[in-house]
This record gives structure tokens, sequence and C-alpha cells, in this order.
């Protein structure tokens, strides 16, 4: 089954934002069996997306698309499909009354445009936004399935997951039995591209309908285990040998699988074993504390952190010397084991990790450049750091920062499972 | 002048790598003022290619390529190109010779297929690829100009800045004088898109070749007012007059144009005014320090902060009186503002901003609900405080909580330059 995807707005033409939309789609929809043929990217206008949705209907099976479902008078797609569909664009009832729900909520006044966004074409099937006002819809074009979504990608997203995927099977196995997939995504965080891809050499050679897939998503890699079989059953006992062949290559560099990111992995590991964590964060300037605390929950784990970017509150809210940020600096392993150490003490969590680094563009020096890193983490055990250097963009080296330091903290509470020594 | 971006990947339709290119490409055009009409992005099938390739020339006046140029057996471009220009493909010489000094120079030994990349259609024009080995080129096809690009995005960004970007210059100019655009973005934050787009309502009636785009960028929204005129002059003056009165009818919720964003803007008001600024941080969990130190430079307004999840924090690390939490709660008026004056008192930061607030999915009441955040700005005047509620997602809950504490510190700086009294 070929599938179209059309992406619809002047800001993505014009290369104000970039269109992540289709790459998620044509990702989601490969792990269905859905093959995307064509990306198209057209502007707010009204003729063009009528040739460009025509167009796709003459070449592909199924047309998602997504944008221009906005209330202003740039979002065309509901009146577009609606009159390439030969039906009225009318108010979704139930949505409306979502958006009348929220306005009352929220105590604001209504914009005079606000029912733009609540309509549909009549008789299109509705799918609901579960993160946002607008509603998705399908309606057929040429005899095939037009499905139009939101713009905003967790509105997209949200959508997909709650209705659209579901419904894409159905008009799948519609088209007669398909092959069945077994799959499994790996995340590793550690080590780069090239590197897994050597470990996973050869890894699916003579195993019947098997592949293997990379992708960054900086700062991990993902790693996907594909097997198709017309029976489902052999299809997943064949990725349940290569599951554990994946797990024994990539050792500890795999850090979890599915769909949980490493924050959300950490505390979950933490909150297993009732564990308590702080963090003290000079170049990250807090995106330690934003990543764990952007898991729902993690209120069970965190107590908190400092965010010591002064060298003043290095030493005033942890304790660090003077004397050891006047001979060390501090970037150094010194004031980073003092930082972790204070902060473990002083917040009477059972972990603490530190972080201070140069994440650039400036402060950098021969001896310590940009790009170099010092962690330390706290614990029953002692204090351990290491070092990383990575000479990338300022955001890059202190998202990369942050990901070491809870590297740091999952070895640590790992390795005290397996009675084994704590990060390297 | 109209274009198309006809990006071409196997890897683009799986959804494996999400193309910058063609938002690169596109946003580079625009300020050519070329205009992208369409991306299109096809996979590696000759067939495929040759109708888009085909559709893209009678559609548009201008078409850029980028991809399938490499040495494997499914790297197309020259071939296809080559095949509806009616030309053979042929070793181009000088980029051979290129390649056989690269050979030399890392020892390698040849790949048995190397010849492929340094091949382009006879009697191309062959743009040089000063960060790679595949030479990228231009042939006509039905009169339509095609530029054809490396797909590496380091190897096409390269290659536009070196010989593209002057021969799109030519091309356009070639064709007659085009019109002029004269532009500018502007940034709101704190009132949603609809509300923006009903206060500019009717703006650029009665403007000539004046137009008004808006786009969410969560938690802001975009303006972007354009003049179109055979006139640059012409069109900078409309610009001129439409920028007073975008001013004018958006007001205070204006908070810059161009490209910083509003950590930016904050971190260049307070470095312009000498001040020093710290966050206590509870809901948004260090969000507000991550978003200030993600501006380079920003070590010289930014002390630092606090991270409070656990409430014992709040009283150790702020001096939050244990009564007040007792009585009012972690998210209160009363709370927030100890937490802000607590952490000025203690930082000697000029300005101190804190949160405290229910960012779900969990923790909400009837009383206060999931999106309930009070904020307190403390500074040499006192403390003022504001309460939002927002019903959203966690982490837009958060992203709004951090920006609203940004707003606040921007709007006191504004506010203590015009004598004013400080934030709402």
């Amino acid at each position: 089954m070929l599938v179209e995807i059309l992406t619809i707005g002047d800001e993505l033409c014009r290369g104000e934002i970039v269109d992540t939309n289709s790459s998620w789609l044509a990702a989601e929809l490969w792990d269905l069996d859905v093959t995307c043929g064509w990306m198209t990217s057209c502007r707010d206008v009204a003729e063009d997306m009528r040739a460009a949705l025509r167009q796709a209907c003459a070449r592909a099976e199924l047309v998602v698309c997504s944008g221009g479902l906005g209330p202003t008078e740039d979002d065309l797609t509901v009146d577009v499909v609606a009159g390439l569909a030969g039906a009225v664009a009318e108010v979704h009832e139930p949505s409306r009354a979502r958006m009348e729900a929220r306005f009352a909520a929220v105590k604001a006044p209504r914009a005079t445009n606000w029912l733009r966004q609540v309509r549909v074409p009549a008789g299109a099937r509705v799918h609901d936004n579960p993160a946002g006002l607008a509603p998705g819809f399908e309606v057929e074009l040429d005899g095939v399935p037009v499905i139009c979504l939101p713009g905003p990608p967790r509105e997209l997203k949200a959508m997909f997951d709650a209705s659209v995927r579901a419904r894409v099977v159905e008009l799948r196995e519609r088209r007669g039995a398909p092959e069945r997939i077994a799959r499994r995504i790996y995340r590793v965080f550690g080590r780069g591209e090239s590197q897994v891809a050597a470990a996973l050499d050869g890894l699916t050679e003579g195993v019947a309908g098997a592949s293997l897939h990379f992708q960054v998503s900086f700062p991990e890699t993902l790693v996907k285990v594909v097997v198709r079989d017309r029976d489902g059953a052999a299809a997943a006992a064949r990725l349940a040998e290569l599951d554990r062949a994946v797990r024994e290559r990539l050792g500890r560099w795999l850090y979890g699988d599915g769909a949980a990111k490493l924050p959300e992995v950490v505390v979950g590991a933490l909150a297993a074993r009732g564990l308590t964590l702080a963090a003290a964060e000079s170049c990250t300037g807090g995106l330690i504390g934003a990543l764990v605390t952007s898991v729902p929950g993690s209120s069970r784990v965190f107590l908190g952190g400092a965010v010591c970017y002064a060298d003043g509150e290095k030493v005033r809210q942890l304790g660090v010397r003077p004397e050891t940020l006047a001979s060390a600096g501090a970037v150094s392993e010194e004031t980073v084991r003092e930082m972790a150490a204070g902060m473990r003490e002083r917040s009477g969590a059972d972990l603490a990790v530190a972080v201070s680094g140069i994440a650039g563009p400036g402060g950098g020096s021969e001896d310590k450049p940009v790009g170099a890193v010092w962690l330390a983490l706290a614990g029953q055990g002692g204090v351990t750091a290491r070092h990383i250097l990575w000479p990338g963009a300022r955001d890059q080296v202190r998202t990369l920062a942050a990901w070491w330091a809870l590297s740091m903290v999952l070895s640590e509470v790992a390795g005290a499972d397996a009675g084994a020594g704590g990060a390297s």
C-alpha cells in the first residue's frame, strides 16, 4: 500500500520551519507496512492544494495531509478538501462544545474567527484531537482515502496515536492480507551510529524477512529490528531470537527499548529502588533538572538541585571550596566532585550528580576546549567522576552533558543491583 | 520566480532522516526573492524521479534537486536527469582528478564503483563540491533550469554558497526585473494566534502588495509582514508604515522582532542594564535556567538558581517558612513570593524569579487544577506576583510557565527604563 504525505503551509515553503511531520508519519506508516512513495509540501494556496490533492489521489492508495486546519484566513484545508469532495464545510458540534468548554475554563474571550477551526467537510469521518482544538477528518477523493491532520506536531502525533494508526491498519487490511510485522526499537546512548552499526554487523544475515534500521536522534541512536512474515507468530519468534543477539552485542550501551527515553528510564529505575536524586548544574544550567522533571511522577525521586552558573553560587549553594576553584578551576574533576558531594550532603538525596563544562561557543582554551565537560556522581559508596570531550555546538554539548549525567545515574542504580561498582 | 525543491532518497520516504535540505534551500531562495512553491520528496525509483522532474519542470521556473549523487547503485540522479535531457552520463575529468588525489592522500583503496559519483550529464554546467567528491550540475529540461546538488547537508550548503546562489540570482535577473520583497518578523508572547490575528485584522487592507502571515511556534506566535513591489524602496517604505501600526496594535505583547527569541531578548535586556538574575524553580524543574543559559554569554547576567521540587528544598534552599507551605500550600501566591524573595536575598541577584505550579498530568485538584501556576518576581522595588491557568499537557504547562517567568523579567527591566511599575 503506497501512501503520499502532503504537508501544507507557507511557512514550510518559505523554510521558516522544518517539516518534521512528514518523516514522523513516514516512519510510523513504514512500521505498519505502508510505504510512503511521495512527500509533497505546498503553500496555503487553494489552487496548489487542489492540484496536489488530485495528483496524490491519482498515484497513491492513501493520502495523509497535515496543516491548514487553524483558525486564520490562510488555513484553507477544510474548504479545499470539502470543495473537492463536493461537500460543504460544517461545524463539528462535539468539537465546538469542547472549544466552548475550553474558553470557559481559561476565561478567555472568543476571537471572532474561533468557529473556523472546528469545521469539517459534511459527512467526513472525524478524528478527535486529544492535544488541541481542531478536529482531524477523513474523506474519499476519487476513491482514495484522504486523512487530514493538524500541523502542530504534538497534535498530529496525538491524533495519529489515538485513532489514525488503527484506521490505517483497517484500510490496509481491507486491501487484502498483507505481511505481518514484528519489530522492536532499541535505544543506545554513549556510542555513535557507525559504532552501533559495526556492533550489529551481519546480525540479520540468514534470518528470513529480517532487516535492521538505524536512526540518529541526537544524542542517542535508535536501532530498529523488523521481521516480516505472512505468519505473525513466526515473525515474532524470529524477532525474539534476534532480541537476544542485539542485547548481547550492544551490552551496556543499550539503555532501553520502546518509547521510554533516558530520563524516563532513570526516573523509573530510581523509583523502583526507592532512591532520591539531586543535581548540581553549571554548564547545563538546569537542563538535567528539566529533563528529569519532564517525566510525570518525577517528584517521587527528584528532590531538586542547584544551578550554579557563577562560581560564587558553587561556593554558596554547594560548599565548593574557593581554594579548589582557584587552583583547579570551575571545570575540573576536583570542583565537580565537591559539587556532587556538597549537593548530596546538603539535600540529603541518595544520589547527587554534578556537571561543569565549557559549552561554548566562547570560553574555551587549549587546556579546556569547548566541549570539555566534567561529571561526578555522589552516592553511598563515594564519588565517581568522568570526563567527556565532544566539540560541538553549544546546545549539543549541553544536551550531551545532561544525558551523560543521567547515564551515570542509571549505571550506578543498575550497578548497585548487580553488585557492580557503579559508573565507569 | 517560482521554484520547486525536489529531494530524492528512500531514507527520506521511510522517515529515517528528516529532510532539512528543503527548508534550508527554501529559506535561502526566499532571501533571494525566489519563492518556493512546492517541495517534493520521492524514493530512489527511476520512474518516480522522472515523473517528479517532469512535473516540477511543468509548474516551476527553476528546479533544485538534492540527493542521489552518491556512488552506490541506488544513486540514480545522474542517469535519470541525463536520460531526460537526452544526454549521456560521462565522467567529469576535473572531479575525477580530485577524487584520485583524495584516494592517494588518504591511501584508501578505490571502491569498485568509485567513478559513478564523478559523472555528470554531457554538456551540463558543473557546480564544484567544496565539501565532498560528487560534483553538482545543471541542465535544462523543457526549457527549465534543473540544478542537482548532493544530499549531505554539509555538501549541499557548501555548494550553494560557493556557486549556486550566484547562479540563481543570474537566472532570476535573466527573467526580467522581479518584485522586491520587504519583510519583518514580529514575536508575540502572552496572546494566542487567534487573538493576535484579531488584533491585526485589516492591517494590510488597501496597502498594495502587502500580506500578513501567522505562525504558532509554541509558546509564542510569529507574525510576518511582507510587502512586494517592483521598486524595493517603495516596498520598504510601506513596510515602515505597517511597522508602526503593528507595534501600536500589539503593544506589550510584542516582545521583539527578528531571530532573537525571548531568552535571548531577556539576556540582552539584562546585560544592557548591568542587572543579574537568579531563578527559583519548582514545577519548571530547571527549565528557566536551561532556557536562559541556552544563550551564549548568559553567564554575564545569570548567577544560577535553585530547583526546589520537594517542599523541604524550598525551606532549605530558599528559606520558605514551613508555616506558609502548611497553610497556603506549595502552589500559592504566598509561597512563590517567599521563594522569589529568598532567592534574591541569598543569591544577591538584582532580580529573582520564582515559579510553582501543577504541571500535571496528576496532582491537580478542584482548587488548584492542572495548569495552575503562580509566578513571582523579586526586585529592588519589592515582589510582584501573577497567576496563570493554562490546562495543557505537562511539557506545555512547564514551557509556558518558564516563558511567563522570562516575560515578567523583561517587563520589569523594560518597565524600569520607562519609569513604570514593573510586571502586571
